[in-house]
C-alpha cells in the first residue's frame, strides 16, 4: 500500500482562482481596499497596544487613476510589508495574512474590524490586470520591497526606495477592462462596496469653500481651498450604540442609503448583537404599498462595513424583505448559494433573532404609543399579516398587538374586538361571527345594514386577507369570519327570530316563477322576509367559495381548481317590501317584466355586477325616466 | 533583483476548494454522475474509432445508497483508470482529464459530448463526505486500483480485485449531510439535475407487468418482473433533429418538463444552430396571462444535457423569459454572476440568436396560418407587446406580425389598420387619429358611439399598452392614439364641422352656471352642441393625463410625478339634448337640482364614478322612481 500527498498544480490551479475566485471582475477594487483597510487597522491595534512606537496619524487610503499611463492605484498608510513578509504572503497563495495575524493577538485583535482572507483577494487584481505591482514599506525600520508580476506564476521581487509606511497597489489594466481607467466607473464602485468602510478613502481633490470672516460684505465671494475627496463615510449609524444616536441621525442615515428616496420611514430597528453570532444593522419600515413584489433587495448586506449584495434572501425572513435598512454581520457565509444559507445554522440563528427584534420592536409601539401605531398600522399591516401568514412565531407575537380595523375607524386588538363584540354577533349556535367588508365603496350598502343592527364590521382589504382569516380561524376557537355581502343581513349572524312574511306560500311559489322569467341564471332566487323598510332586492354572495377562489387568486392555498370556477351569487327578495308585493300583483306580464329587470338592474349596480351593453342600455331607459 | 515562482499552498486551498468550488452542496451528485457519463461516454468513443477490441455493450450508470454503513456509491461501466492514471488524474488536483482527453483526441471527439473539468469536480464529494473511496478498473489490462482519502491531502492508494471495467465512487456521507443518504432525496437530485443525460441512470428497481397472453381470461393478473428503475432519458427531445420529431412528440417533451402543466403550449421553437457558438433547445409559447412576474424561471437552462439552472435572466432576454422549455449549450459560463454574463459577448450573441429565433417563428407562423395566428393572439400578445418594447430589433420585426384586434373581434396588422382607417380616421390637420378601448364593458356606451360614426375601435388590454402606444407614437408619422372615453366623439377626430346649438350664448351661460352649482370640482362642464339623440351627459377623461399616469403606474416613464396626480374629469352637456332644455327651463332650483343630480350620476355610472354613499342613496332613490 502506497500513500501519498495530494498535489496541487499551480498552472493549473492559478487561471482557475483568476477566473473563479469572483463571478464579477469589479470585486477586485473592494477586495484591494478592504487589505489596504485591513493594513491600516493593523497598524491602529499594534500603536494601541503599545507594540510600536511609530504614530499612528490620521491615515487615509488613496485610490488614483492614472490614464497615460493605464494604471490604477491604490495606496495605503497602513503596516506595509517587508521583502520577507512579501515572500510569504503574496507569494504563497491561500496563506491568509489577516487570519494569522488574527491568531497571534487573538484576545486583542478581536474588535480591530480586520476584514478577510488577504492572500486570495489580492490575486483578484489579475482578473482586470495583466501586470501588478507592490511597492510597500514596513512600518518596521526595513527597506521597501517592489514585487511585479505579470499574471503567470513568476514574479520578480527586488528593493525599493519608497519612504512612507504603507503599501501601493499598482494595476495595469487590460485593454478589455479598460472601463476601469474612467472616473466615473471606479466612483461608482468606490460608492458601490466602500460607502461606509471605516478608513477614509480619498478619490481625487474636490473645492470647498472657506468661511467668509464677520465683516464681510455682502456680496463677498468666499475663497476656496482645495481638500481631499473623502468618498465614504467611515463612521455609519449602525456602527454605533443606539444611546449615541437621536431619532435625527436614523433618519439622516436613512436618507443617506437611499438619497433617492423622498419619505421619511415610519420607525426603525436598531439590531446589536454580539452572542451567539456577530450582528449590528438598522432597518426600517417604509410605508408599505399593496403590491409586496416591488419592494424587494432594499436592505443592504455588509460584512464589516463592506458591501456585500442587497440580496438577503435567506438571511432576513421572507416577510422582512420588504423593509429597508442595513445589516452587517461577519458571520454570514459570503459566495455561498441560498439553499446553503438557508441550511447553516447561523444564519437560521441571524433569521430569528431579526424576527425576534421585529416582533419586540412593534410590541413596544403598541405599548408605548397605541395612537400612533394605529396611524401606521395601514402603511405597515401587510409586512406584519404576511409575517403572521409565514412564521408561527411571528404570528403567537403579533396576536397581541396586530390590529383589526372597522370601517368606523377604530382599531381593536383581536383580545378587544372579541370582547367588545362577543355579545351581540355570537350566533345561536355560540359562533363568534366577525363581520368585514373588503371595499368600503363597493359594500356600501351591506356596511350599513350591518351597521343598523349594531354589528362592528372590519375593514380588512390586503391581498392576503383571505389566507390571514383562514388561519386565524383555525387558530382560534369557535369563530367565523362573513363578508357583510354574504348573505342578508339577518342571515349573516343567525338567531332565534321569527321572521313572518306577508307572503302565503302560494304567493311565495307564484313569485319565484315570476323572477324565474327574467333573472339569469347564475342568480339563485331567496325568498326572505325581512324587514318592510330594507331594500326590495339584494344580491349576495356566498362566504366559502368566495374565500376559496380569492385564496387560489393569491399564491395558492384555498380549494383545488377553485380559481377558475364561475362566480355564484344568491338574489334575495324581501317578500315584505311593498315593491315585490307590486310585482307580485302586476297584471300584465310586460310591466311585471319590466318591473323586475329596472330592480334586478339596480341591485345589481349595488355588487358592481351591471356592465357594458346592459348598463349602457340601463342608463338609457333611466334617463328617459328622468325626463 | 531575484525572480521566483508563486507556490500555491496546498494545505490552505484544500479547504477552500471543498467549502467554495460550489456553493450547494448538493451539486456533488451532479459532478460525480457527470464524471461517471464522461467515462462511459470516453469509452463508447475509443470503441466508434477503433482504438480497442473491449465490446462498448449497453452501459448503465448506478447509484445505490448503503444506509448501514452509511455509504453513497456512484458505479459506471466506463472507461476506468489504471493506477498510474488515478495518481495523474485524482491526485493532482484541477489536472483536468477532460480536457486533455479533449485535446489529444480532438478531432473525433468533439461532438462525443464529453462534460468537463474531471478534477476539480470529483473532490465535491468532500463537501458532504468525510471519506472518499475510488474502486477502479481500467479498460485495459491492467490490475483495479483502490484509492482512499479521508479528506486531509493524504491519501492511500493499493491494487484492488475489482473484475469488472470501470469506477465506483464511495462516498462515506458526514453526519451532518445525512440527507443524502435518503432515498427521496437522491431521487429528488438525480431528477432535478440528471434527467436528460445520456447514459441511463439506474436507482433502485421497480416491478414491471408483463405482457398478457393473448389468450388469457379477462380477469387474469399480469405476472411482474423486477426491472431497472431508469431514472433519467437519455435522448430528450431537442437533441434531435426538428425532422425526426412530430407535433405530438413535442407535446410529450412538454408534459415531460412540466409534469403538472395540463394546458398544453401554443406552439414551439425548436433552436439548433453550432456556429458561432452551440445550442440547442425547444422553447414553448404557454397561454400567457396578463401578470408578466409569476411566469418567470420556467426555463431550464443544461450543458450537455445536465441540468445547470432555471434562472435564465441575462442568456434569454428579459422579454422571452415568460416562456417555457430547455436551452442546451456548452458556451454559456457557468457559477457565474449574471452582471458578467451580460457583458459575455458569446452570451449576447446567443441572447440576439435566441431573438431571432423567436421572431422568425412568429412571422412564419402569421404567414402560414393567420386565422390561427389571430387565435392564439390574446395569449401571446404578452410576450410580444413587451419585446417590442424593450428590444428594438424585435420592434422592427414584429412590426410586420403585430396585432391590434378591434372590439369587433377583427385584427389587423398595423399596416392594414392604417390603409383601413385612412380615409374616415384622418383629422383636419391630416393626423390618423387610431381610436382604442381598454375595457368593453366599462367604455361600452363609448364605444358604441364611435362605431356608429362608422370608426374601428381597437381593443387593446395589455397593461403596458400605454407604454406601447408611446412608442408607436414616436416611431411612426403623424398618428395618434386616443382612448374612446377621452372626449366626446365629435371631438375624437377633429374635422371642419360647423355644430349648430340650438341655445343662445345667454342660455348657455345660464346652463354653465345652474350645472355648477351642482357638479363637484373635479368635473369641468363642456358644453356642446350634439346630436339630440346622443347622451345628455357624458364624462370624459382625456387622454394625455390619463396615459401619462398609466405609464406611472405600470414601470415608471410618463412624466414624474404624474403618478399620484388626482383624477380629472369632463363633464360634457349635450345643449341640443331635450332634457337639457328641460334642466335649463326648470323654475324651482330644487327641482332643477334633483334633475341635474340624477343626471349627472347616471352619466358617472357609465364610468364607474359613482360608488359607495352615492351609489346607495342613488338605488334607493330609483328604488322609489321604480315604484
Amino acid at each position: 500500500m502506497a500513500t501519498g500527498n495530494i498535489n496541487v498544480s499551480v498552472e493549473n490551479i492559478f487561471p482557475l482562482i483568476k477566473k473563479f475566485l469572483y463571478s464579477d471582475h469589479e470585486i477586485f477594487l473592494r477586495e484591494l481596499i478592504s487589505n489596504a483597510t485591513d493594513a491600516t487597522l493593523k497598524m491602529k491595534h499594534l500603536t494601541t497596544i503599545g507594540e510600536t512606537d511609530v504614530a499612528y496619524g490620521d491615515p487615509k487610503i488613496e485610490v488614483k487613476i492614472d490614464k497615460e499611463n493605464k494604471t490604477l492605484h491604490v495606496i495605503d498608510q497602513g503596516i506595509g510589508m517587508t521583502k520577507e513578509e512579501v515572500e510569504k504572503y503574496i507569494n504563497e497563495v491561500a496563506f491568509s495574512g489577516a487570519e494569522e495575524f488574527l491568531e497571534k493577538y487573538k484576545d486583542s485583535a478581536k474588535d480591530s474590524g480586520i476584514i478577510g482572507h488577504f492572500g486570495l483577494g489580492f490575486y483578484s487584481a489579475f482578473m482586470v490586470a495583466n501586470k501588478v505591482e507592490i511597492i510597500t514599506k514596513s512600518y518596521k525600520d526595513e527597506p521597501a520591497a517592489h514585487w511585479v508580476c505579470e499574471g503567470t506564476t513568476q514574479f520578480t521581487l527586488e528593493e525599493a526606495d519608497k519612504k512612507e509606511r504603507g503599501t501601493e497597489i499598482i494595476l495595469h489594466i487590460n485593454e478589455d477592462d479598460k472601463e476601469f481607467l474612467e472616473e466615473n466607473r471606479i466612483r461608482e464602485l468606490l460608492v458601490k462596496y466602500n460607502k461606509f468602510m471605516p478608513i477614509p478613502i480619498k478619490f481625487g481633490t474636490k473645492e470647498e469653500e472657506l468661511e467668509l470672516p464677520e465683516d464681510a460684505p455682502e456680496d463677498a465671494k468666499p475663497e476656496t481651498k482645495t481638500v481631499d475627496n473623502i468618498i465614504n463615510n467611515p463612521n455609519p449609524a449602525w456602527t454605533k450604540q443606539p444611546t449615541e444616536l437621536e431619532d435625527k441621525d436614523y433618519k439622516d442615515f436613512y436618507r443617506e442609503l437611499y438619497p433617492m428616496q423622498f419619505e421619511d420611514p415610519l420607525f426603525h430597528i436598531h439590531l446589536n448583537v454580539d452572542y451567539p453570532f456577530n450582528l449590528t444593522g438598522i432597518l426600517y419600515f417604509p410605508k408599505m404599498s399593496q403590491d409586496m413584489n416591488i419592494q424587494r433587495d432594499k436592505i443592504q448586506l455588509y460584512q464589516n462595513q463592506v458591501f456585500v449584495t442587497d440580496n438577503v434572501e435567506g438571511i432576513v425572513p421572507e416577510f422582512l424583505t420588504m423593509l429597508r435598512g442595513v445589516i452587517d454581520s461577519p458571520d454570514i457565509p459570503l459566495n455561498v448559494s441560498r439553499s446553503y444559507l438557508q441550511a447553516d445554522g447561523a444564519v437560521k440563528k441571524i433569521s430569528s433573532y431579526i424576527t425576534r427584534k421585529v416582533a419586540d420592536k412593534l410590541k413596544s409601539l403598541f405599548n408605548n404609543n397605541r395612537e400612533d401605531f394605529e396611524k401606521k398600522w395601514n402603511d405597515i399591516k401587510i409586512v406584519i399579516e404576511y409575517g403572521m401568514l409565514s412564521e408561527e412565531k411571528f404570528f403567537e407575537k403579533a396576536d397581541k398587538f396586530a390590529l383589526y380595523p372597522t370601517v368606523d375607524d377604530k382599531y381593536f386588538t383581536y383580545d378587544e374586538l372579541q370582547e367588545k363584540i362577543k355579545e351581540n354577533q355570537t350566533d345561536k349556535d355560540g359562533n363568534l361571527v366577525i363581520l368585514y367588508a373588503s371595499n368600503q365603496d363597493q359594500q356600501h350598502s351591506y356596511i350599513e345594514s350591518a351597521k343598523e343592527k349594531g354589528y362592528e364590521v372590519l375593514l380588512l382589504d390586503s391581498p392576503i386577507v383571505s389566507h390571514l382569516l383562514q388561519k386565524l380561524e383555525t387558530s382560534k376557537e369557535n369563530i367565523s369570519f362573513v363578508r357583510v355581502d354574504s348573505d342578508h343581513v339577518d342571515n349573516l349572524i343567525k338567531k332565534d327570530e321569527d321572521k313572518i312574511s306577508k307572503l302565503s306560500d302560494e304567493e311565495k311559489e307564484k313569485l319565484k316563477a315570476d323572477f324565474a322569467k327574467v333573472v339569469p341564471e347564475k342568480y339563485t332566487v331567496q325568498l326572505e322576509a325581512m324587514d318592510s323598510n330594507a331594500a326590495p332586492l339584494i344580491i349576495t354572495q356566498p362566504e366559502f367559495m368566495r374565500r376559496m377562489k380569492e385564496m387560489q387568486q393569491t399564491g395558492g392555498g384555498g380549494m383545488f381548481g377553485m380559481g377558475n370556477m364561475p362566480e355564484m351569487y344568491n338574489l334575495v327578495v324581501n317578500t315584505n317590501h311593498q315593491l315585490i308585493s307590486e310585482i307580485l300583483n302586476t297584471k300584465t306580464e310586460k310591466k311585471q317584466k319590466r318591473l323586475i329587470k329596472q330592480s334586478l338592474d339596480l341591485a345589481r349596480l349595488s355588487q358592481n355586477l351591471l356592465k357594458g351593453e346592459e348598463l349602457t342600455a340601463f342608463i338609457k331607459r333611466s334617463f328617459e325616466m328622468v325626463k
